[in-house]
């Protein structure tokens, strides 16, 4: 692919068919149509060489600026034309281009770039040196509504420049956001640009005007974003009678021993393949597929790769809708692997197979007794859905979930997805209705436009929160100057999540500390946060992470600080955070909270810390947050800290599905994740709300 | 205290005197005389009225810019004092300054303000409106060495813009260097400066100007820094045999029961005290402290704080040398309060009894069995030493730390500080050679300076990690627009905490995974990390997490990589960090821990990484890594990651005093928190190493 800059002039007939105010500007070939459009355009005037052999203008004495009369502008020209040939004997000159001088305002940066996974998006930072120093970008896809871009323009940090600031009036922002919108049209409209910059867009109390516009075309086509449709997700490839398992051993070192053993606990019909055994487990076992006497609905296979095409066929034959090849050594291994993979797609689309894998650990449907992986445990049921491109991070979690207690209502190995794609899974747990909220561990995703049409359905209802791994940006350190890639592919990646609704998280602990909460409370109406502590030093922290997480600590009315005054002893703090002091007893939570749920249109979340303290009852205070809980559709966020004493309480919320942090920080981190990515508007989503499952 | 603002001239005086460049100047009284100086002067030139009275002088017309002339300057002189007459019939005026108009240069900032725990503090950033919309500034008490000065401009994230950056050439940073120097003796030596801006210092290629000096002087002596000399430790108040409890009781809920039942593990002598009972839980109770017949070497007082001041007196004809005050009911509830305290001082400093509390929980000395609080647990003996300023936080962290297994060499409520304060206690976990490392939780620091002096001596030879709660920004939001005050009293804290060399960290959490690494390993002989990982999943998340955290990921030399080639998996990704791929067994961790130990002059850090696989034995990889940390100096982080199939791992590290985290994010920022402020040169802190305790 080769990428092609466009002439300063090309560009700005571009910017101009899209309505975006460009200097007034002429190209022009002799001295005498240098005197005489300069007149024309008005001074003061830059001139510039027009030639895209010569790259560093200034450098080859190629630029003059301050031209102030018709006569400056003909002995511009003709400096300008004996300096590059001087200095470039060999560069073809198309002209010089005469240029308006713009005089000083607030430089800004608009660029473009196209990810090889999201395709087209849009950059905006603020202009000058900092930008580079201070990474102020604010990056979404393509197509972006005007109310996209202006949110953009707003998330700079910025923008206060904008807005005005310190005596200095506001800045035209309508101006700049109308050639923000212009721009994404021309970047969609034009298949053949590759990236772009206009550096700087100056901004004036009135106006605007793009002066320097860097275009760059390619001669291949770029993926555009596309609506592909429906996805239709394989739901019914889910619902699973029976389950053959190719591969089946005795041998306790094998992983079809291992399969097979996972399967046990399946109560539908389990055929055990294996040629050399008529029995493996207790179970009745045959020698090939064909052998099954009854209907099978899936087939797993854990053979070595050569011999898996052949099985697919046999599958293919015997119609099994659904084949999970846990077998590696395909396209991982190199080209004979591929070669290999190939076979087993061509087997599979003969027979309208669905393939899970290959290089895949399977899945397992906990409430459903499915777990066709060799993991040496199984999961708990539960309503987590975890899809993870990485298997050994599979393995992990669920050996972790175990003492955890966190259940799942599916886990899903993707495999080196040779027929059935991480969206297509991602889509399944999204109409699960088991599952109510969805982990992804990603670490590449291929298609990125159906990933964002798949996921974008699935949040309004149901959370999916997500770990990126490889966001480092030691890779963008090394970008190139210019804007467009100033937002390496982890910014991409993140204005995606964005704007899919998505939870980005950074660890796995976060991911699941997000699920439990959400899965339980729903999103939170919004971000007013209220906090009722025993303990002054843990109210002390809640200020600090409330602020670090971007929750809001809702001022307390005199009423409500009156009402609380009646319940609580004399020495509390009557502020927000609460702090119901050391010897407060489960009595004062109780009243506490029968005050809030009458203030409840006050506040969107509630952290009640409990700590253990010489009179403090935590089972009786556990008991009375599941009925606060239970009388609000608000956040309940439980934060009983501390250690053997807190054991029971902590498990009494378990049972009743009320979230607790034994970390503080822990809650806050959670709910400000949430608030931050859901909490776009005072309705937050209203699909998925507490109490909306019941 | 009145603040006073210095004049223009009195500010500019007051900077030449220390060597500062100004602009030149001149005060004049008559428009001859604007045009006299204004030739001496040369032109441009700016005049500006000189009047305290007259605060915002560019709307009264009392500046003029761009004077190029003498005439100009005259008639200047007549329109200012014209302009502001008109406007302030009342003001006072000196005259009018004239003054060399600079030329363009770099922007920055140079403040001071007087912090009231810490004293007199130098805050520099970059100028321009950006400086408050981006909060780039850098903040270190005084005195600051030269090489401070150095390290907190190079600090500034606008510093590529000083060093030279996208053709702009290098800034004078020498003269940078010294105005601040030379700003920082100015603030020390005028006692009576409160507080300072030169907003601009505006910096050129060669040479600098400080262009607007607004210097306030106040009325009252400020607190300046100074060395407090050495501070004993009270180490022979805590070598105790003997315990008199005075409110002993044998009524359950009462705290003199609960602290005669923790007590009852003391291993030398208890006396209860009460009057009512000649036997309390099974010990001979006595009817005053002066019926004990033996010597006691301390007191604890659980008695109304009405009772308290005769028991000190009490204690001190007794010659008891420690009176531990548990009772609450003094300064905290108002002026009676304070008068029982003044009143038990008096007591304490008339028989030379040193007194901790009163309102205070208490001390835990775990390995003495000496637990004078009323916390329903007694923590394990260790050798992590809590100070902590919120009695709550002990009560839930003892809790808390059971399950944990972590251990403590003490546990220390400071309470009111009336005698013992938080500087003594901390100078007493330094000196006492059961604590590894100390963790404190601090509120607020009154005698901020004596903080220092204690903690700078602590530091070099054991790890003192601290967390600041109220450290929000919501007050600072609120600080005037002046530099002096940008970085609020979080910032001090945070430089403060630099300099003695503390390890601040943001959660309890934080704080218990940076002391128990520390406490087994020392500090890290520099950043350079290595990590070993037998899942790719987790060994991509590490360079996020290494990223982020700043440690560096060390580049494997190709011979390092033909070693391991020799060791490993052919599946392995010859890169750090390395991913040795699932299949790995135990022999290809400790091969690979042989040839790291070869090479440990490459690396500070190993973090080793083991998740549960199908044939994964992580219960030999455990052992090998205990071999792996006897045979290097070096810190090594475990990771074994995972649930059950982990414990008996992880239980066999913790034996072998080998530092686990079970959440990788855990582990990289733990080390982050420790790196960023212990490896501020290659060496890191001798006195502090792993194995240095052996």
């Amino acid at each position: 692919m080769t990428r092609t800059l466009l002439s300063e002039a090309q560009g700005y007939a571009l910017l101009e068919k899209y309505g975006i105010p460009v200097p007034r500007y002429a190209i022009v070939q002799t001295a005498a149509e240098a005197e005489k459009k300069a007149e024309e355009i008005g001074f003061p005037l830059v001139a510039k060489i027009v030639s895209s052999d010569v790259i560093h203008k200034s450098d080859a004495g190629g630029v003059i600026t301050g031209i102030a009369s018709a006569e400056e502008a003909g002995e511009a020209f003709r400096s300008i034309m004996g300096n590059v040939k001087a200095a470039y004997p060999e560069a073809g000159i198309q002209g010089v281009i005469l240029e308006e001088q713009q005089k000083a305002g607030l430089e800004l940066i608009v660029g473009g770039k196209t990810d090889p996974a999201f395709g087209k998006v849009l950059s905006v930072g603020m202009g000058g040196t900092l930008v580079e120093l201070l990474r102020d970008i604010s990056l979404r896809l393509l197509p972006a509504s005007d109310e996209t871009v202006r949110a953009m323009v707003r998330s700079l940090r910025g923008y206060p420049l904008l807005a005005g600031y310190r005596g200095a009036g506001p800045k035209d922002e309508e101006a700049f956001c109308a050639i923000i919108g212009a721009l994404g049209r021309m970047f969609l409209e034009h298949a053949e640009i590759a990236e772009f910059d206009i550096n700087p867009v100056i901004l004036y109390g009135k106006g605007a005007c793009a002066v320097d516009a860097r275009i760059y075309v390619s001669d291949l086509p770029l993926p555009a974003r596309q609506d592909t449709g429906d996805v239709a997700p394989p739901g019914n490839l889910f619902r699973i009678g029976s389950v053959a398992v190719v591969g089946a051993s005795q041998n306790p070192d094998k992983v079809g021993y291992a399969i097979c053993r996972n399967m046990l606990a399946f109560p539908g019909a389990l055929y055990p393949v294996n040629p050399g055994s008529a029995d493996i487990l207790g179970k009745t076992a045959y020698p090939s597929l064909s052998a099954i006497p009854d209907r099978v609905d899936a087939v797993v296979i854990a053979i070595p790769a050569a011999g898996v095409p052949a099985i697919v066929e046999e599958a293919g034959k015997k119609k099994i809708p659904l084949a999970v090849i846990v077998s590696s050594g395909f396209r991982e291994i190199g080209p004979a692997g591929k070669v290999l993979e190939d076979q087993v797609l061509a087997a599979a689309r003969k027979y309208g197979i669905r393939v899970m894998g290959p290089n895949c650990l399977g899945f397992m449907l906990p409430a459903q007794g499915i777990n066709t992986t060799f993991d040496p445990v199984s999961p708990r049921a539960g309503s987590i859905a975890f899809v993870s491109q990485s298997g050994a991070i599979i393995t992990t979690i669920v050996d972790w979930s175990l003492p955890e207690e966190i259940g799942f209502s599916a886990v899903i190995s993707v495999g080196n997805q040779l027929d059935l794609t991480f969206e297509d899974f991602v889509a399944w747990t999204g109409s699960d209705p088991a599952t109510n909220a969805i982990i992804l561990y990603v670490e590449e995703i291929r298609d990125g436009r159906r990933f964002l049409d798949v996921v974008s359905r699935i949040t309004p209802t149901k959370p999916v929160i997500v770990i990126k791994s490889g966001s480092s940006e030691i890779g963008q350190k090394a970008a190139s100057s210019h804007t467009g890639s100033l937002a390496g592919s982890a910014g991409v990646y993140l204005a995606a999540f964005r704007e899919a609704g998505m939870i980005p998280v950074r660890s796995i602990r976060e991911a699941f500390q997000a699920a439990e909460l959400l899965a339980s409370e729903g999103y939170p109406s919004g971000t007013r946060a209220v906090v009722i502590s025993n303990a002054g030093g843990f109210a002390v922290l809640s200020s600090d992470y409330a602020e670090r997480f971007g929750i809001d600590l809702v001022h307390f009315p005199d009423e409500l600080v009156r009402e609380l005054d009646a319940v609580l002893p004399p020495a509390w703090n009557r502020a927000n955070p609460m702090d119901m002091v050391g010897d407060s007893h489960p009595e004062q939570y109780a009243k506490t909270f029968d005050i809030l749920i009458r203030h409840q249109d006050l506040w969107d979340i509630a952290f009640v810390i409990a700590v253990p303290t010489a009179i403090s009852n935590p089972i009786r205070v556990a008991n009375e947050l599941i009925r606060f809980s239970t009388h609000t559709k608000k956040m309940i966020v439980g934060c009983m800290i501390g250690g053997d004493s807190m054991k029971t309480p902590q498990r009494i919320l378990r049972e009743s599905k009320i979230p607790n942090f034994p970390d503080l920080e822990d809650a806050f981190r959670a709910v400000g994740n949430i608030c931050r990515y859901t909490c776009r508007s005072a309705d937050g989503h209203p699909g998925c709300r507490k109490g909306s499952r019941d």
